[in-house]
């Protein structure tokens, strides 16, 4: 069976979707996107995607009316087409076709393009390896817009070096987030730290969900800065996305975070995440 | 007589020029660009475009290879085709299609597109207004990336109120460059000033040329930066960049620049590069 996507009201060989050279997303990166994890053909944190995504189009001014219930059917039909259990699904806006120019058009249509595919959730989890790189990210990182050069030259470092994720950090020596992921530490009081969301970070969907898990446990959370010595560090160190869930970061740069092994933190949320959802 | 567009070795009706929903272009903005001048059929500065692009892909690792004689047939074909006299060439390298992960693909090939389109040259040049606006970008602006969105919204900004370019300021007070252009002043010493190219501002190929018929001119040319205030007190302001060749600046927020006419320097140079590239 050939892969499904959809573009703009349509559904196509994966092969086939195409957009127009002049997409304002092809020329200037001038879009939003969202990742939702599927779980057992599950949509998980939806509304949370949903309500980020209207948040992101509104920040850039950009006009595009759909509801929740057609965003969800189209998902749903994906989802089926393409057989999925466990999956992604890829979900972007651009501000549409027109004649080249900075300005918003006045009489663009928005580009709606959604796609999935299936992914193998692990029940074994390993800790992985990142590495610390320089923040070099425009200021307004809240909004999930599609400018990820930045992020793509971090990962890129980060593969280069044999890591999973990119730790980014700016001038002043604190820790924003992942290159794709928001991070975490345990530290020697058994606090969740992890940093506000504000401009400078996305404020990642499944962080939220996270940090609502860890409050039923009893564990104090604290949202804010923290610098890489302090990661360093740490108990425990992982990081949260829609793609890895919840992943225990056990070495940062040529460090190793504690004893180098898994930590039972890390490991309950994950498992919890995993639980709350299903 | 329909648009011609390059996409990929092929010469499309502008209309069906696509490329695919997971070119990087389109979901991350990894490609660069460049634009150049067409006057009387004839490439202008194009030397120097060709080598900035060469720096925009290497500086972001994008491995293409084509030589400059190529690319030179790719454009003289669509000025042809076009009908073009006086126009802009666009031209874009991406990464490529790949499914999508930040880090570059192992296997994917550049993706070329180069569209053109006439414009007319006014034989009148008019002073135009422009507006001060925050500097959002990231920290690479001396690579011509297509991660425009803060240039967007900055555009917008001007175009809101009736500007013709939004002029961006980093937090210490300085001027970096236009939305799409670069930044010049004449000061009551009658000197040119202008911000000498690094990290901060994109290196414009047209400020290069004109650099170089101001000092033909005897004219001292002082690369430094400058604030907001410095520009409102100038005898005269003007923005160059290939589309916008040499424009005066007459008016700056609601501050009018001298006496708010154009001035003479602005004119000379605007004349003496459209005389040099004939």
């Amino acid at each position: 069976m050939s892969r499904i996507s959809y573009v703009n009201g349509r559904y196509l060989p994966h092969k086939m979707s195409m957009v127009h050279i002049e997409d304002r997303g092809y020329q200037f990166g001038d879009g939003v996107y969202e990742v939702v994890l599927v779980l057992n053909k599950k949509l998980i944190d939806f509304d949370g995607h949903y309500r980020r995504l209207k948040r992101s189009l509104e920040q850039i001014a950009l006009d595009y009316h759909f509801s929740q219930t057609l965003i969800k059917q189209i998902i749903n039909r994906l989802i089926r087409f393409n057989l999925i259990s466990n999956g992604l699904i890829y979900l972007q806006v651009t501000r549409g076709v027109a004649e080249r120019a900075h300005q918003f058009p006045d009489d663009a249509s928005a580009t709606l393009v959604v796609t999935a595919k299936p992914i193998s959730i692990s029940p074994v989890i390993e800790g992985k390896k990142a590495i610390t790189t320089t923040d070099q990210r425009w200021d307004r990182r809240d909004i999930k817009t599609i400018q990820l050069l930045p992020n793509c030259i971090a990962k890129q470092e980060a593969v280069e070096n044999d890591a999973f994720e990119a730790i980014m950090v700016m001038n002043d020596g604190t820790i924003t987030e992942g290159a794709s992921s928001n991070l975490w530490m345990v530290n020697k009081e058994n606090q969740l730290i992890t940093r506000k969301a504000s401009n400078i970070i996305l404020n990642g969907i499944t962080k939220v969900t996270i940090a609502e898990i860890a409050e039923t446990q009893k564990i104090q959370v604290i949202e804010r800065a923290f610098t890489v010595n302090e990661a360093k560090g740490a108990k425990e160190l992982f990081i949260t996305s829609a793609t890895a869930i919840v992943t225990p970061i056990t070495q940062l740069d040529e460090h190793m975070i504690a004893d180098g092994n898994v930590g039972p933190v890390s490991l309950a949320l994950r498992n919890m995440y995993l639980k709350k959802a299903l």
